[in-house]
């Protein structure tokens, strides 16, 4: 059995595990990343967490097939070309680590490592062609094509949050209107949740936000269960919107899964079905052959992890 | 020198010749399709060319490496799993045109063949990751990552022309609402002129269009020429949301380049410089890591013959 370390540096925290070639996720360690420092300190820290992890499970360095790191940023062939939150500017952060800890190293873009992972053992399991969207803050995504990440030109690919959507819809954080983030991220829930509140001081959706602050992206779905009319009403424009984003990537790619993580896909079925059923009922999406699997993701937080681990793997394979 | 036949089987004609291992198209013959005749009968008419154009060529069976066929329809591992104007499902057209031709045969997706063949000899040179969109009656496209045609699940990826691109918008023959196609295809912006004609009897557009039925995809380029109000406010609209449509592409898949073909595409940087500045003027597009070269397609007609034959190029080199 071979062993590969995954790590996974966000903004907040640097996260590291070994990962066996079944994609198993054996251990998980993590340090503050201290964002803003410079790149030479977080680099040490990644190196001395990946000796940790290796220690953890009474492992050697030669146990170690690879390093394979999943980094926030625009990541080119192992080069980290910009990572607004990390700060970094044209990090070969590949060749950095490789060269300081002796690991064969590898080094990918985060959400596309978990689009990866899901692609490989998750909710893909074997899929070669899957697009995954990750609902947080705001939405991240990854394209894998024939087993493998898509970087695009300047790792820029898979910012499936940034499709517009609706030309004239919701400003977006990132000057345009309608990208599919600014309509069904966590955030735009929230916003748009707050708003039905506003408008409707009946609703039941203050029964479980009892102010505006303390408004969540499960709100909706609590208010829903009690048939409150503003919470479904505010789902069903929330759905529609993801299905009009869905439809855009099946018309271009028809991957075999799309898979849907972050924070709000626990709510699994509740949140999935009503997005396939809008989906479905699109003309060019029910054509029989457009038989697209939407699915919640299954790896959870160690996905960074595991689709690191295996970007690396993957070029051991080559 | 390797030669290969390329046939390009369209729901009007079959075109074919032999292209050498440089792309290079050396003759090109023709025949009526007569589509919705039994498959058999159409594939006897596609051997008989495919000896024609060897013959033409002063060239013999033995000098030929293999054919690719560009098929129209869903198309997935050399299956034609429906092509609505040629009356095919699931016609195993690689199997049954290698069986009995005795040639290595290999099928694709007629625009994808266009793609690949741009990607590899045309406004891609090389390209590995290119999208194709083709102005036509509709909108066309093909998807290559890592210098291959991207067919997805039951062929259908590339269908580019319906991204939903502003769910209020213009209907479309497929049912939804806003398709790129039903904005920017030949078709969309012959309708914009023509309403635009309608609500203004002073434009100069009339002068290019005595009637509306004289309405074709060049009457606005004539008039805005002429600086006609009317004709800029369509091309202005039309080049907008034709940029919305790249966006969405340079944020799925951040290719290396997006090539414009079909008629409309002889109109060059007229066409393509302001969709372009739009395109860059895009908050999310604007940042120096998404720089996408917007091109014309560069090899005509012949498109699809050269990239069917290279399809079958490719799988010699696998």
């Amino acid at each position: 059995m071979r062993y590969y370390v995954g790590i996974d540096l966000g903004g907040t925290n640097i996260a590291a595990g070994i990962v066996n070639e079944n994609g198993e996720l054996l251990n998980n360690l993590s340090v503050k990343t201290n964002a803003k420092r410079p790149a030479s300190e977080i680099i040490d820290d990644m190196a001395k967490l990946c000796y940790d992890v290796i220690a953890d499970m009474n492992l050697s360095k030669e146990d170690i097939s690879g390093v394979g790191i999943g980094s926030a940023g625009r990541i080119h062939s192992g080069v980290i070309l910009s990572a607004g939150n990390l700060g970094f500017i044209n990090l070969e952060l590949e060749k950095i680590f490789s060269e300081k800890t002796g690991f064969r190293t590898a080094v990918c873009n985060d959400a596309n490592a978990v689009a990866l992972a899901e692609a490989k053992f998750g909710a893909g399991k074997g899929a070669l062609n899957l697009v995954a969207v990750t609902i947080g803050t705001g939405i991240g995504g990854g394209v894998i094509i024939d087993g493998k990440i898509v970087e695009g030109i300047n790792g820029g690919a898979g910012e499936v949050g940034h499709m517009i959507i609706d030309p004239k819809g919701n400003p977006c954080h990132c000057g345009n209107n309608g990208c599919f983030e600014s309509h069904c991220s966590a955030t735009a829930l929230i916003n748009s949740t707050k708003k039905a509140m506003e408008n409707n001081s009946d609703s039941l959706l203050w029964k479980y936000a009892p102010t505006l602050d303390d408004v969540d992206g499960r709100t909706v779905f609590r208010a829903m269960k009690d048939g409150d009319e503003s919470a479904i009403q505010v789902f069903e424009k929330y759905t529609y919107d993801f299905a009009v984003a869905l439809e855009i990537l099946v018309a271009v790619l028809q991957p075999d899964v799309i898979c849907i993580g972050g924070g709000m896909s626990k709510e699994g079925a509740t949140l999935i079905n009503p997005i396939v059923e809008k989906l479905k009922a699109n003309p060019f999406c029910s054509s029989p052959y457009s038989v697209i699997e939407v699915k919640a993701a299954e790896l959870g937080n160690g996905a960074g992890i595991i689709g690191a681990a295996y970007f690396c793997m993957q070029k051991d394979a080559i």
